[in-house]
């Protein structure tokens, strides 16, 4: 139970701080400057260094669907920046209509989570990319070397592989491909209003959104959902209060990273999402069974807090989850021109 | 064989003018000037006059996938505009796995054709766009009542609609979805290099581009695709010369508009489609049967026009052809945000 002790020990931490910072000299924004920290420009990794010729390939490859089983399937199927990045469907549904097992994360803000996934075995955006064309629920394709023989035969992609990874002789090929994706994907962060207010600027929240952010932070929401990504960096048992199906309907019971580890303590564990964006997120959770908002939160205050919200109390957080909403770079909004089938 | 005896005659017209134009003063531009005829900036339509709010929606809706009936489908699902247009697959694959009955056209330069289809059952843009909407193969929504609950339940619509339609007292409706995507896709006209040329700029093409479309023009192929969409704008039987389904080994053998009409005159008969952008178009004809550009060249003529084209000849119209790729206006470019689900 590793997780749920430290997601008890952030959470006592959390409202610890909570008292301290608002009863003792009320200074909201220094304690939500604490809890969750500054959002970078871009999510930056060494191993992928972001080049603007790596995004400009990544973004054409997300859009690519003749690397699909069926030719209908790219990232930008599952993950269209028009819905923020998610589908809008309990659960996504990929090459030959096959369903996925649980519902399709945004792709916004995400390449900096501690996973890809709902159970951690995508590691990172290009570790992701790379197992979706070879997934059966998703691309499906039969193997990555099919895969890079559809991508040599666009010749219009060898140009722009060769400048984006101009130390590799044969540099059409699927590690590129993820690399590449994974470039595009490491620049879509999208600062908010709430980042204004982290800033400094005051009114970039309503008295509603303070409202409620306090209580998101006093009430222990916090201590998962903290950071600059306002969660995504840790696993926790989604029921550490009460079994969560009784509250989702959620059919089967998803047993979570269990699934991976088989270690009886991941039962019932997840990522714990960020929550940037959320409220463009619907429908929410691992199998996207819940399509409100609010009745989100009150599931989560519920099953993670066993706490009863208040309506009012309710409201300030949902308005506060508004202040998520950030905009999405503006070169990712340029559909971009893919090289034709000769 | 109404259509058959008007493609003769065109094409003899143009064969003559081509010989008078060409040989008499060898003024390429004033012939091509007459045969093609000048791009317009956008399809305007006194049914559906295009306004900015129109199309603001429109882009939206193009993007919509919440109306389909398993959520994945949208114009932009089989009209990528990222693959100029149309979706690089024989025949597109709507909601649940169906699988259309032809090949999906593009809608850049598509508002201003005879038909949206290749067999004419749907006659403008706004008409297809209606139709998709309840089409077991596309989006599949069990009626259009179906749609409008969808889109009216998404509230961010209502205002949308409401500035796009403002004498319309309940404004989110079906047909006005239609109007909407019908505006947005009148503003798709991509102007390319042959546009310039026919502005009268000698060297927007290369000296094999204008022999290309000096034969383009004299071997008849002008006949059927002409006008300033090179094509979209008559009905033709597929196969005048020769069997259309010998040479592109269809299968089955698609009896065109004939399945619309019943009429025998209209057996393997089809729209002309235009031929804007087409190198970006494969795989070619109604069926998606031919994967290469000058293979299809080679099939037309024979079927066609019964002959035999030399190499350079072939490799000539395809440099023509080349200069009919355009630039989509920017602003189509841009990916709309839809309103969330709530």
């Amino acid at each position: 139970m590793k997780k749920t002790k430290t997601f008890l020990v952030i959470s006592i931490l959390s409202v610890a701080l909570g008292c301290f910072a608002v009863e003792g000299n009320n200074d909201l924004l220094t304690q939500a400057k604490q809890v969750f920290g500054q959002l970078p420009k871009a999510m930056e990794s060494e191993k992928n260094p972001i080049t603007p010729e790596k995004v400009k390939l990544g973004k054409m490859l997300f859009y690519e669907t003749r690397i699909s089983a069926d030719g209908t399937v790219s990232c930008a199927r599952c993950h269209p920046l028009s819905l923020y990045g998610a589908d809008g469907l309990k659960k996504s549904i990929g090459s030959n209509c096959r369903v996925n097992i649980r519902n399709a994360p945004t792709v916004l803000n995400a390449a900096d989570l501690i996973a890809q996934n709902w159970t951690g075995n995508r590691t990172d955006f290009e570790d992701g990319s790379k197992k979706s064309v070879i997934n059966p629920l998703t691309y499906a394709m039969p193997s990555h070397e099919a895969a890079e023989k559809i991508l040599k035969g666009i010749e219009g992609y060898r140009p722009l592989f060769e400048a984006a990874f101009p130390a590799d002789k044969d540099p059409v090929n699927i590690d590129n491909f993820a690399k590449a994706v994974g470039a595009f994907g490491r620049t879509l962060v999208t600062p908010s209003p709430f980042d204004d207010f982290l800033a400094g600027k005051q009114d970039a929240l309503t008295q509603n959104q303070k409202q409620g952010l306090k209580s998101f932070m006093d009430l222990g929401c916090a201590g998962c959902h903290s950071g600059a990504f306002i969660g995504g960096k840790t696993y926790t048992k989604f029921g550490i209060a009460q079994p969560y199906w009784k509250y989702t309907k959620s059919e089967p019971v998803d047993n979570g990273r269990y699934e991976i580890t088989k270690q009886e303590d991941d039962k019932y564990v997840f990522k714990v999402p960020d929550l940037r964006n959320v409220v463009k997120a619907s429908p929410y959770f691992h199998d996207g069974s819940v399509a409100r908002l609010d009745e989100s939160i009150r599931i989560m205050s519920k099953v993670q807090l066993d706490k009863d919200l208040a309506e009012p109390q309710l409201a300030d957080i949902s308005a506060f989850l508004e202040s998520l909403t950030g905009q999405i770079p503006d070169d990712a909004m340029e559909i971009p021109i893919l090289p034709a089938t000769r």
